[in-house]
């Protein structure tokens, strides 16, 4: 039930890079050739690359040997090869290896070096991983790989999201094209959010590396589907533009703008597709002392049940709102908040609104897709964050798969 | 639906105290008559007090006017005044107002001192406090009276609980007995979490702060219903003994552990009242560096969406609970990390126990009551903590109220 999932514009090709996808049957023998599985990212020339990892101290093996990677050889990746059905997590020693035996694999079909490939895994874990079925499956990927396949490789990727997501834009003369996958608490033990984000702007690994994190922190950071950070979160982003022989770029300002629209967009399909989402929800936090307080409000109110089944049963419930933002571990002044819903004022400065009414409330959280404005009063740094609500169909999804 | 509530043994009377209750249709003067909502807890004698309260910075002035009230006059407490039904929050500079104004009709009505008086407050949020019908309800408390009124007095406070709650204890030949209200996120706006303790043992003020902030972190804050945590949560601890003339109680080791076990009683009997839940899960943390660690892990473990549909759905999921607490923010080594359900062995150290069979684990996860086991595996602290799952029946409860 995804919420307002919009047309896609076509993904755009990026000069130097080609992708494959192949259907192997990861998750089972019997599902080879049902759905795509298995994706292969390849660039004909070294890229400068970064990444962002989650936080989660169980930590997959996929994403150990990407960050290992890429604080080694961050100047030279050539490949993504990344798998859905299978996470390769809570396997104890033997994930290790099968992790190296994914990059392994991955790098001979794309005939690269290990060193010059990063990797990642989403799906069901502690399962076996079946590296042989994978195996096949990375060389039928490498059979099949041409610049226009982005929107197969976000359909490859793909666990329980119901649709593929992808985001391109230019900057300048060059190009920003990615793909994710996730949608919530993943079928069925995991959730994971993969996005893996290629261009051709000539820019270093020194450049990329703040630039992701900052792009990340107002993108992929600032959603949440239920509060809850997996053991294989990976975002990676490569730039052929200087294998391409291309001058480095010394003014980024205009390609991280390009990239943060391209990440919010991501990030947003990643909400509209949470499991048993009916409404999508912008919180906008204003008048913050830092943009991290700011995000952190946003967060608060965005991972609170009392908020989110509000949401769900569309009441227009501002004490819940409040009582989020007074959790939230910021410092406030409850004197100083104002809180607005659309056009809707509810609260002014420590006092319910005296023009509220619960009817005017009422009809924008009746609305399947609306907005917050938290203004702190503090200072003059902000947020946005986008969030779901709290179903019936959620917990159906997450309880109830087993039974 | 209740996990197993347990028949309580009856509530001790307290030397010094008596306990009067009244209904005045705090909530709608129609309810006047039909339930008891105001209470009124007095002590023949002045009392050293100490208590503990919410952390949301969006306090209600009880909250803000009985710690105040703590610090200048802990030596010196006569009577506590709660109500449900209105919990006088949300209401900006008029809260302040009423919530003087319930302590001094209540203080009236106990013939006490509005210095010694402390307040409590629980019910719905935003709605003017209906304090004419309040006073008259303090009124008709303070003829009522009795030492042997405990339980009228729990059941007084209640809001959306379905049963009272209250335990009593013996510390030699010193009583203590309390009461708690509290189901999750209360009806319809605002959970809060009330608990009145009274004893006759002769402890001072200054003994009685240091262990109710212990007591109450091996108990009410080792609870999770819904990880919120609300704006009027308030726990109150009056002794008497001083004031009836016993020698202070210099070794207080007894007195300490029959509290501990009155508040762990009583904060287990709100998560077996917790909206929608129906299982009861203990989660023990060992092998921690410190004690908040140990409670930090446990917590996390208690709040995730992701553990507690599991709960829910009967799924021995250790993937998510493992995830749990790699989430917990606690440093911990993933490689040293064990972990069982009642006696079933499921993660070993890092790996997934040879010998685990999803199905034992299913029949562990099939009652309604079971326990975790985490081995952290880096020290020797522990803690415990208890929660419930995560159900359609919460997401009813708190989505659908108004629809």
């Amino acid at each position: 039930m995804a919420v307002n999932a919009p047309h896609l514009a076509p993904a755009l090709a990026v000069p130097g890079f080609k992708v494959g996808t192949a259907s192997c049957g990861v998750k089972s023998a019997k599902l080879k050739g049902r759905r795509q599985d298995v994706t292969l990212i390849v660039s004909d020339v070294p890229c400068h690359a970064a990444g962002v990892f989650t936080k989660n101290l169980f930590r997959a093996a996929c994403v150990r040997r990407g960050e290992q990677t890429l604080l080694d050889h961050a100047e030279n990746i050539r490949a993504i090869v990344a798998n859905a059905g299978n996470a390769n997590a809570g396997l104890g020693d033997m994930e290790t290896v099968w992790a190296g035996q994914l990059i392994e694999t991955g790098a001979n079909a794309a005939d690269v070096d290990v060193n010059q490939t990063l990797s990642a895994s989403t799906g069901v874990i502690g399962t076996p991983f079946p590296i042989e079925r994978i195996a096949d499956g990375m060389h039928e990927a490498s059979e099949n790989l041409t610049a226009n396949n982005w929107e197969a490789a976000a359909d490859a990727i793909r666990t329980t999201d119901t649709f593929a997501k992808w985001s391109s834009k230019k900057a300048g003369d060059y190009t920003i094209t990615g793909v994710t996958k996730g949608s919530g608490m993943i079928h069925p033990n995991m959730a994971t959010m993969l996005a893996f984000i290629a261009t051709d702007a000539p820019l270093t690994s020194e450049q990329l590396r703040p630039m992701l994190q900052r792009v990340a922190n107002r993108s992929f950071n600032c959603i949440s589907v239920d509060g809850d950070t997996s053991t294989n979160d990976t975002l990676y982003l490569l730039s052929s533009g200087i294998g391409l022989g291309h001058a480095q770029l010394n003014d980024t300002t205009e390609f991280e703008q390009a990239l943060t629209r391209v990440c919010i967009e991501l990030a947003q399909l990643i909400v509209r597709d949470g499991e048993g989402v009916s409404k999508f929800v912008e919180i906008n936090v204003t008048g913050a002392m830092n943009e991290a307080d700011a995000r952190t409000v946003g967060r608060a109110i965005a991972v609170s049940p009392l908020v989110k089944t509000a949401f769900a049963g569309s009441d227009a419930n501002w004490g819940r709102i409040l009582s989020a933002v007074g959790n939230s571990g910021v410092a406030i002044d409850t004197g100083k908040i104002t809180l607005s819903a659309d056009d809707v004022l509810m609260f002014e400065k420590g006092n319910l609104h005296s023009g509220y009414s619960d009817a005017d409330g009422m009809a924008v959280f009746r609305k399947d897709e609306f907005s917050l404005h938290i203004d702190l009063g503090m200072g003059d740094q902000s947020s946005t964050v986008w969030t779901g609500d709290l179903t019936h169909e959620y917990i159906t999804i997450n309880a109830e798969y087993r039974t």
